[in-house]
């Protein structure tokens, strides 16, 4: 039986953040050329995305992909329009933020940090308890924040854990307020391997909502491991939630479970929200165009239904 | 801004009709060895689904592929508890429908007849205008009824055209008050090519409702071609609708856009529904399994996600 049409409102505008030269490449085995990486980020940078999550502090040793952060943010010319984020795994790797910045050899207006959720996780990805990677974290914050550069904290397996199963969201509520304490201006909830459903979504929004005041901004970071990721980012519009985070051609995920697809895709998501009548500022068309680069460039078909289908139009020439 | 949780609810239950064996493979050019449909379709029946479309008496000409229509009806073992549909074009696939059960060979719970909504795709599907295809539609349904045989009208293009673009909804309700009036007890509306965005989906079945009052059954059948399956789905759920097609391994689709994907993919489809707490009495991993078989029959990597990822859930033996 059909009910009357008393759905939630969508907001009227959303924020596309681009993970994909990060996020995406970060697990490419394949190691690519910076002027290729710079490249791609230069044409994401004209899309119209409002953020560009453009590379890692992250010691070469352990992600030899992203060793050569300080060439490319070095190397991209980035509009100001659009916001730089670079990711920050400990103190180690802000000092070379600040570096870069103080040889005046970059723009850099934001730093993310990351933990996870569950123990297992975050033990097998950053070889710490979630504890030692709360205090760390909210370490690099202070640092940042008292270097005037934005922070926004990212807690992953925020809707579920691959070794755990379960994640209970006053663990994850508990680290989001620690983190904004520790000053972050913006958390991001994240369903790392795809295990997040719509009405999860929404009750763990709202809550957040409700748990850290209306001045923290909250982004959606979904992958669509499952194909529940723009089902995904209904659930979160409906509730509000207007920044996402997404990836170019749906690059990325994670190496568990294996074999499976990454970040929904920015065309996918930007496509869906042109079609809701959502403002997001961007050209699907010049997303497409980078989302068919980063596919040549790795060499293999990428996830992406846009790259496939092209956008939802009239095509008069076909009649 | 998150607002208050005041979504919708959704539906407790939802019934899941399997498409692949018709839909899925109708466009598939390599032939297919009738005893390995039919050990398909005899998988898909032990899953829980509740229908299955297992073949067309179409023309064999026009569909080599399902030329095998009455062997793969006589030799498929199907559950009584699992609806037998077959997709009827005309009064002679009618006739070969009738035929086939005065035989005793075969058993059809219900046809299901076709047209689109839109004249460009109804025209280069059938070669005719709609309102001669919704003429000779009704008389199919009509004759079907007089037979017993529960019927199911499919309204393609509902949400979009990619010849016309946008089709106009008052079109797709008066089709379906005529298929209706001609004694369908069910109407599907179908995003053939995957132009359907959440809120139209929401905004056209509720408009079907008001139509065609409560005893008709509205079914949803979604395409993945942009990655907003699931997220139709979803905005199909929160208006009541409890009834949706789909395709085992996201098989099928229309050969416009080239390269897309085709439905829904049924596993995906029961994930998700599966984690909200919707029952579907389906088994997960059992249509997961005839998904792998599938891919296997094909010989090509098919669009479903649950096949690469596997189902939500704990994994302790990765600890």
């Amino acid at each position: 039986m059909a009910r009357s049409l008393s759905v939630p409102s969508l907001p009227a505008a959303v924020s596309v953040r681009e993970v994909g030269p990060r996020d995406g490449l970060q697990n490419e085995p394949e190691v690519i050329a910076t002027v290729e990486k710079v490249a791609l980020i230069e044409a994401l940078a004209a899309t119209g995305v409002a953020r560009i999550e453009v590379s890692s502090f992250v010691s070469p040793r352990r992600i030899p992909q992203l060793a050569d952060a300080e060439e490319v943010l070095s190397a991209a010319a980035i509009p100001v329009g659009v916001l730089v984020s670079v990711l920050v795994p400990n103190r180690r790797g802000l000092e070379r933020a600040l570096a870069l910045r103080e040889r005046g050899e970059g723009r850099i207006d934001q730093v993310t940090v990351f933990l996870s959720a569950s123990e297992t996780h975050n033990r097998k990805n950053v070889n710490a308890p979630v504890a030692a990677s709360l205090a760390a974290v909210s370490s690099v914050i202070e640092a940042s924040r008292s270097e005037g550069l934005r922070c926004e904290g990212v807690i992953s397996t925020a809707f579920g854990c691959p070794y755990e199963g379960h994640v209970d969201p006053r663990s994850v509520l508990a680290i989001a307020r620690h983190l904004v304490d520790a000053g972050a201006q913006e958390v991001a909830l994240a369903d790392t391997t795809g295990m997040a459903n719509p009405r999860q979504v929404q009750s763990l929004f709202v809550a957040a909502r409700e748990a850290l005041g209306g001045e923290v901004e909250l982004t959606a970071h979904f992958h669509n491991t499952r194909g529940a990721g723009l089902a995904n980012v209904l659930g979160a519009l409906q509730v509000g939630i207007d920044s996402f985070e997404s990836s170019v051609g749906e690059l990325g995920g994670c190496p568990v479970p294996p074999g499976a697809t990454g970040n929904i895709a920015s065309e996918d998501l930007v496509s869906m929200l042109s079609e809701l009548d959502i403002r997001t500022g961007v050209d699907l068309d010049a997303l497409i165009a980078c989302a068919a680069r980063a596919q040549e460039l790795l060499g293999r078909p990428l996830g992406s239904h846009l790259l496939r289908a092209g956008p939802v139009r009239w095509v008069p020439e076909e009649l």
